[in-house]
């Protein structure tokens, strides 16, 4: 039986949602999937940082209401996260990456990712800034380092469009995409549809929990376009960065743009997208989009997501599914070990054969 | 340079198309797929066979005008199709299967694979036949053989739902899945929303060349039964027989019933599904059922298909692109000789590193 050692650097949502499929799932993923996952260190802004070799107890982690630098109680703890040592020290397989995004430099996180690869640790990472910002970088780093740069969850959570493209559609030839790629701002737009003005739509959105107080990232196309450069680059390989990406939200749709669209049976819809030129070159771009109804994209309501990959031999295949949430999102991170599990597991099994 | 040398059984639509991709192709995926295909064999019960072990040109295959038992003509051919000794004898790393499907016992089919399989050959399948209805034999007589049995293409043409939901869900506890599974049938319904009868509208999917002759299969949900029976199956770990799968079409609706539907802001819709019950029984069923239009298969139209598989930690996730086609079908051949060749590479590489 294989026991991955991981270190968990952010202690959020996510990363608290995986210690918490942890301290439930193990003994199903022995079984279902040919391994445990043992933390044996966590990093945290606010809570501080513990190393602890033999492994934390997930369940005493995720239930323990820690107070500010609470971690300097634990054994091997303290109240200070010093996440470049953390990275380094820590007798961890794989670091999990959850902090915060940066959508300028990806820092602190590009750092975090470059401390792991570099002290060969596999790092699997739901944060877009070091992917869209460096990842050209941290694969080669990776790849020099003979580990994996993991990143399923950067883009639509758990919904696995990247391993999708990559895994099951090679040699469909992969023209460009088009996705819904940013939950709020389409519940802003489902609820502009049911009669709401802008301000009040994204006002609703904050109380439910699904914008934040500053909601500028998702309706202005900032965050879509961060997952537009993901896409581009690594299912298209281009090497765009984010300023090279046209983005244009949505809060110039007015309550008659909308209308006037559902007399024309058609749906406003913000579309993150990517195409290859006749000349090789990938361009990608952000812009609400007035789509048909019986358009693919134009049903995907709510908080889901969904990604048409255009190809030359299949047409338009689309991926649907959850965009956010913490333990979908959790799920990815899950995913990108399971990717990591079955390149080794299956070496090993033909080694031995 | 890998080479894979294919014996193409069967030589209609399916296998026509994956030789016009050959003929065009290979070139590009020697660069990006790292292999080339070269067709040593062809066996169809009309033209005739041929064994040709340095290689058939594939576009004299495709361009020339054969009669009955034209393969007679080649160099090393035979107006007569002797499946059993081309499939045992023909020097072929795989065999391509692409013959009628049988939905009482799957053969000549499953004869077809198990001679490929006993002499050390793989397989890959388009056809539904031997897969709904001897897969698990197939499957062991594979792995005793050291080979592989891939049918991505049996279900949903090129489409990967198969291999979305292995390679890119696993651990996300698939607990069921329902789907539109048959584009003649969702033609149809749709032409009735449209305001034909059930029987105009059939006859129109004929004239258009979406149905056959005889469309039984499409519209009573046999044919949707069989995928069904495989995707529950491979999927869900069960073990059943068409006959387990509960099967109604869609000729019992009326005018009248898909009225009322759009009334009730739903649509008709024929769906196929199997669940896994809280004893852990997998059930199957093939029905046709009002969904309401923000349902996730709702807005799938005409000839597209599309399932949904509900999973424990992600929720729904929908898969939707073309279920037929011609280069769609073949390109699913491909992919499965895609999977077949990363298998083995991944080892290589591993190896030689």
């Amino acid at each position: 039986m294989t026991v991955y050692t991981i270190a968990l650097i952010g202690f959020g949502g996510v990363n608290r949602a995986l210690t918490e499929l942890i301290a439930t799932k193990n003994q199903l993923w022995e079984r279902d999937l040919g391994f445990r996952l043992n933390i044996v260190a966590v990093s945290d802004l606010f809570l501080g940082s513990v190393i602890s070799p033999n492994g934390l107890d997930a369940k005493m982690l995720v239930e323990t209401n820690f107070a500010k630098g609470g971690f300097g109680q634990l054994s091997g703890g303290s109240a200070e996260a010093d996440n470049e040592t953390i990275i380094k020290t820590a007798p961890a397989d794989i670091v999990v990456e959850a902090t915060f995004t940066n959508p300028i430099d990806g820092e602190a996180a590009v750092s975090h990712c470059r401390w792991a690869l570099q002290t060969g640790k596999h790092v699997v990472t739901t944060n877009k800034g070091p992917v869209a910002i460096a990842a050209r970088e941290l694969k080669a780093l990776a790849k020099a380092n003979g580990v994996h740069f993991e990143y399923e969850g950067s883009v639509m959570s758990g919904t696995p469009v990247i391993r999708m493209a990559e895994k099951t559609l090679a040699g469909a030839e992969l023209k460009g995409f088009e996705g819904i790629l940013n939950g709020t701002s389409n519940f802003v737009l489902g609820r502009m549809e049911g009669g709401l003005d802008f301000a009040a739509a994204v006002k609703e959105a904050q109380q439910l929990g699904y914008a934040e107080a500053d909601p500028t990232a998702d309706v202005e196309g900032f965050d879509v376009r961060l997952k537009v450069v993901i896409l581009a680059n690594e299912l298209l390989g281009a090497d765009l960065k984010p300023g090279d990406v046209i983005c244009k939200g949505i809060s110039g749709l007015s309550a008659a743009d909308i209308e006037k669209a559902a007399k024309a049976n058609s749906r406003w819809k913000l579309i993150g997208s990517a195409v290859r030129g006749a000349d090789g070159r990938v361009t990608g771009s952000v812009s609400p989009r007035q789509l048909p109804l019986d358009h693919p994209l134009a049903g995907v309501n709510g908080a889901t997501n969904a990604v048409s990959l255009n190809t030359e031999l299949l047409g338009s295949v689309t991926i649907t599914g959850p965009g956010a949430g913490r333990i979908e999102t959790a799920y990815a991170l899950l995913s990108d070990i399971v990717a990591i599990h079955n390149t080794h597991v299956s070496v090993a099994t033909r080694e031995a054969a």
